[in-house]
């Protein structure tokens, strides 16, 4: 490792005190190769790194799984298309594809669920990015709780699986159109809601938008907000939250 | 008047049928004076025209409301200011003016009130809106069902007042911020809802934007929306409404 | 029931006040299953679920059609494709399909029509928009008066239309590009005008917006508006109002 | 004059073709002086140079009059405030204000006036910018008929002063909010129309946009806009117009 | 006629003053048929109406040109397609279809060509845009110099064509990206300019959103615009000034 | 209490059951008083009520206050006016008002603090808004860790103070301009990143638009983002992160 | 060349001063034909000519690299396609086309590189833009340093590269989601930056404009932007800075 | 120094070779006191800090001016205020402010001037913006070029300037309303041109949105946009560029 190669010529005078103090002084991170920055990451942020599918050749996807196949570490692609699961499941028997989140996932070794993450979606076509978000929590190691087409067009079904809910300890919710859910959502649950505006919705919804602002003007506290449909940002940030709640609940 | 006129013209043969046709293709209107223009829109819309108070004269309003006077006709001033309404009380007495709402009103006469309309308000800074929407509603003939704070942060208080919203013939639903309230109450209630955005909040609000596209995408039917802090237009649309409904309820 | 059985436990003093309180707290709905719904919404809103088509396959809506034929319920399914009428109606004779509307009904009894709404559209361009309010507004049993291609480049079109227009309980307008339509209307109407923005146009329309703003800044008193081609939503309030006024006219 | 001494020296061989044809690549314009351009302007675009008020210190203004006075043209100065109008009303005792359109103007010698332009506007706030195009297309020459408070929410009122309108070389169509007058008035005449919104209204007018994007959307045939509020610009294109009719009507 | 009967029931005493009056408030168009509608435009407007050919049916076209014919008036069709072309072209082979522009005309009669317009545009990818306004200027009677590929990128492109541009009775000034030559040309041309935005550029010209503003904004006198990518609007303005001038030039 | 009521008489038999079932549908919690609203809230959401002081007047202040001071709760008043504090200050002489931050407190027994969160600001304009969220946090029990002055422009600042920032149990980082701050810092730590936007900046940064879209598009994972200058939001969000995690670090 | 031959005419009296004076005053540059154009441009700017290939046939590419090779210009079009390489290289088989930037070169002599400038891009989806960027540079005589994947979700790839980065004359920042690499890179170097938003991303990256205004309020000094996924426009203003540099380096 | 005596204990061992490595992961610039920052900025970026004056207090100022003058550094201060400099002079008597641009300065040593950068300007309302730009160049140590007035509404005006504006390393070019002036520039120099858009303009400007799209859209190549009215902005990295330049013209 170059850095302590550095020290060590620092120790046994070889390279100078100030030569070093030059270089350092920009350069902290340059000896570490590319295999070498997946552990840092690790180290760093408690999740190895993540694989975005989206506009990846094959090729590109086949080095990137056979990377961390040699780390042995699981393997997490989302956005990913049925034609790249195609390709790659001869070579890797064992990859799966869920249709709906569009994620690819490489399970080398179980983790242990903790904890749990309630992920509630207010339509059946706010689906795929509930279950990016869902997918996504259980890669990480959390238990999740799935409770779709609860919007607030019927807030009943809502009410009816509060108790359930908020047994977690951080809930995602995805909602496009008015994005109404999260904010009530939000007024129930004593634990930190994660919402997730969609682009599902049409006209003065903005692919997006409306929800994103609703959800952003929340006059309940306790809620932040990912990019619209980045389910995977959310399920993300819940399981960093749910890892710091030590499995509670 | 001028149309009268000329059709007796033509019946008298002094005017011929062809220059009559020429003249009635484009000046349908042109026979009324000013005056008559008052009486004309009470026939066509079914309520006398209103005064928006915003940026007139005392002297522009004097000479209005003495025209008002002069016809018999009660008089409604929106977004009206305090120092209008002290230059214009010692000549009208009886000239009221509302703090809240900014609205002025001078009542000639009574109306009998009918039916009932519900104004729901999400926090206590959109009370100037709703309260421009309710005293429009009552000023126009129709009783009015108040609630106020009952944003969806504490959706219990919006149920608590269910019962009684949902006897009205319409409801108006003011809020802010992201505008959840009026998604909410639309899903419980069988009547039209006239959902008003407010341009109260801060930040990602812009001004009333927010609260505006999360009630045009509200995913629960029967919702229509008017202008941002258009309490105005919600009474008066609701009172349209609640005129048809013929008092009932 | 679960609520009935909730409540008689409590008679009979299988459960305790105290525990039921706790119970009622949070869940007031939880013991209606999914086919209950359905009569609950009917019940609460006045009228029965809807169906949005796009997006579903082809098996959930034949399981969603079933339903509501074992409920003896007429079906109504917004934005659906001729690919999915042609998939159902084997199974479905009497489903009928409309093109311009991409509206997909299955009446299973006829309902008696009463009063009357007025759908105005401005241009051959926004019939799609004005059939879905049109049809919508039908389906729920009212009368329905088409005005189409009257808007404002000749306005002696509208002028024409104007008596029958008057008739109605409330009028639907329905215009793209610069919307002016809905504010003409407005002015000459005594009833409520629901106004229905529509993706028509080009350049500076930027897909509705340009109509949605026109209409919400309408100076006209008593027009609302709903969301960007959405005519079901228009067709939906219309009918509330309709219902209102009690089938008169 | 530069570039006449340049040619001369060039014909009398002072300097060469070459050198010439390098130096005029370049420069065409660099041997006039500031005085000049006041006079090209004119040549070139027909009118003299009009002083935006806004800002200008009274010295400054105090100069620029002093050089039309000199040159013995006319001062159009918009955009000015009370305040300039005070300090230079001694100076300059012929110097006038209009309150409404802020607009100042010195006049040394009377223009004749030839041909119509209509300038109507649809409701009384949007005088200001109504009055700014109409004192300056009769400060370049054109005859004015002012249509005041004829907007459509009683359309009638327009309709009764169409056959005055219809006269006009052009139509200057001023309004805010929805700005629906401006496509009504290009639906009934022959003439170039154009469009002035204005910043008047609130909430989802976003300060003039409302009229603006209508105005652009008109689908009547005929209309071109000027930016919000740009009164001036309306008047000056008017002009343009009025004048290649040559005074007709 | 309807007017001419029902005046002349009048005049006959077969229908009473009052009533007439009140048929006549809301009335004063209902005796036009369709065919006669066309007539009206003509003398309204000045033009003939013109068909938007985006959307509609083989046969909705059909219909429309023999209607055209039978009227004996010349057929101008905007947007229109190839496939739209080779339909109709067997029933009408005078038809004429422009692949730039989309236009497509039937010239039953020929117009005699009077005044001039100048069409300017910035780049090869404005030409669609630009042809649509040439072609229509040319149709409704005018001259057309075509100053094509003339960008402020290259300026001395424009200068060399100024001469030219300058003898014209108004200019259409086509850009996209940027919009900057139509600030330019308003510089330098006494006579109205049209300016027409196009959706040519990438990235922040949002669909010509840059240079919509960049034209709204010119500080240039005498420049008012028309939507984005709208040439035919500016084709039909610029006749407009073109016919009130005269056909002088 | 009603709902006890109601069971009690659904017990005793003096309720039917099917009577109470109709009841319970839509009134769960209309048996709750205004007193008992603000318990329950802490119930369910972790955290008693906070004051939004913007707005408020100094006796409605007033009442609020002392509605805590007899619950014995400490208060918390966000967007508080100094005027507000001179005028409250006599009745309450504990209460404190921070300058900075525009938060005034009654603190009536003291939290014991526990765990640690890391709030990160750009820049010294970023403060107020900082500052907001750390005594929030603190206010509700946290320790704060504050890291200002720490923006992109000199990297290194926030270098120096990494290992103390990855001690918190979350981290909020606020900043304004182009907020990059928030996207390396979630780069750099393992724990939830709350980004706070602020409206500091000119331009184009929108009143904190560049910001917010920024934050919300960071590749960074583990950061969601609350409203523009919302620093109550985000102290608020990290204390119940902070709670979950038990007072660990 | 006619700007020649008018000074020569000058010169020799066949044409008068004042005739020369009244032509050159708008035409300065009329004499110069199309091939002329591209030596003045070369003149000009520095650079000759680049073709910008999107929406240009086979034949009119044909056409322009007959002209460039005619006059021995190495030719340079962007946003090139497949099609029209292949199309093209038969003709031309010394044509080069890179997939990435779809940039197609044909070099007719080899160009001395002198200076360096970096190219550093955020992740793998920016290549696109960042190859554009780098092949644009070398085509006009710079060396060039590619830093891919080096975004702020992982900075230490940065620092790694800073030492080779600070050797540049210039550095092109490529980046798109939030853009902040862009800021980064501007705090750490002492020679101009050039930010390129792309429009990666999904959500609220609206197409790179959340890059655009991150990059736009950058507090670095140091950094100016081009639009979005300009990546030749990057490149070119980078070697004019470079060539300004004179090598150095 | 710390980084100093770290390494200097590896040397000596009493550090250990893996604890040290630990350190450095993430400690580089820990061993930077504030002092020492400001050296360090001056070494990265080729230029000391400066101070945004806005919203900072006397005693702020007068701590940092402090801190300057112990480093005998020149102090450029910008957005200051009157009052500002007004409590300063009088512990700094050769402090300076200039009203137009509000930049305030001290100079403790003067500065050689080299190269040449042109600041050019659209019109007067333009100048604080330009003279912030103009007077950071300076202060830099770049001389200045200034062109006023210079705006493409008589664009005679710039052609005028155009052989002095060429001698120039870099260009400024500042406008507001559409921004014009930019792209003209660019299509007319060879070195590098940063263009800064300015508020300056009403109505659909939107506080220099307009100018600002105009400039990132511009079809010249060689330009590069800052933020709004930023003036220091484009002043600092048209010095870079002048500073490579080696002071060249």
């Amino acid at each position: 490792m170059n850095l302590k190669n550095l020290l060590e010529n620092v120790k046994s005078g070889a390279v100078s005190v100030d030569c070093a103090v030059e270089r350092l002084k920009t350069l902290p991170y340059d000896d570490l190769d590319f295999a070498k920055i997946d552990c840092h990451r690790k180290l760093r942020k408690g999740c190895g790194e993540v694989v975005y599918g989206a506009g990846k050749t094959i090729p590109q996807l086949e080095k990137i799984i056979a990377t961390f196949v040699k780390n042995n570490e699981n393997v997490l692609i989302t956005r990913a298309k049925k034609e790249q699961f195609d390709a790659l499941k001869t070579a890797y028997p064992d990859l799966t594809f869920d249709e709906t989140s569009k994620i690819m996932t490489l399970i080398l070794y179980e983790t242990q669920k903790t904890g749990l993450i309630a992920v509630c979606a207010a339509g059946t076509s706010d689906l795929p990015v509930a279950e990016e978000a869902a997918l996504t929590a259980e890669f990480f190691g959390a238990n999740v709780l799935r409770c779709y087409d609860v919007g607030v067009a019927g807030i009943h079904r809502l009410f009816s699986k509060l108790p359930d809910i908020q047994k977690a300890n951080a809930v995602i919710a995805v909602a496009g159109m008015e994005g109404a859910l999260a904010s009530v959502i939000t007024g129930l649950v004593a634990v930190p809601v994660i919402g997730v505006p969609t682009s599902v919705g049409y006209g003065a919804s903005f692919g997006g938008i409306a929800a994103l602002l609703s959800m952003l003007n929340a006059c309940a506290e306790g809620m932040s907000v990912v990019n619209i449909d980045n389910g995977f940002g959310a399920g993300y940030a819940a399981c960093q939250i749910n890892r710091l709640a030590g499995g509670k609940k």
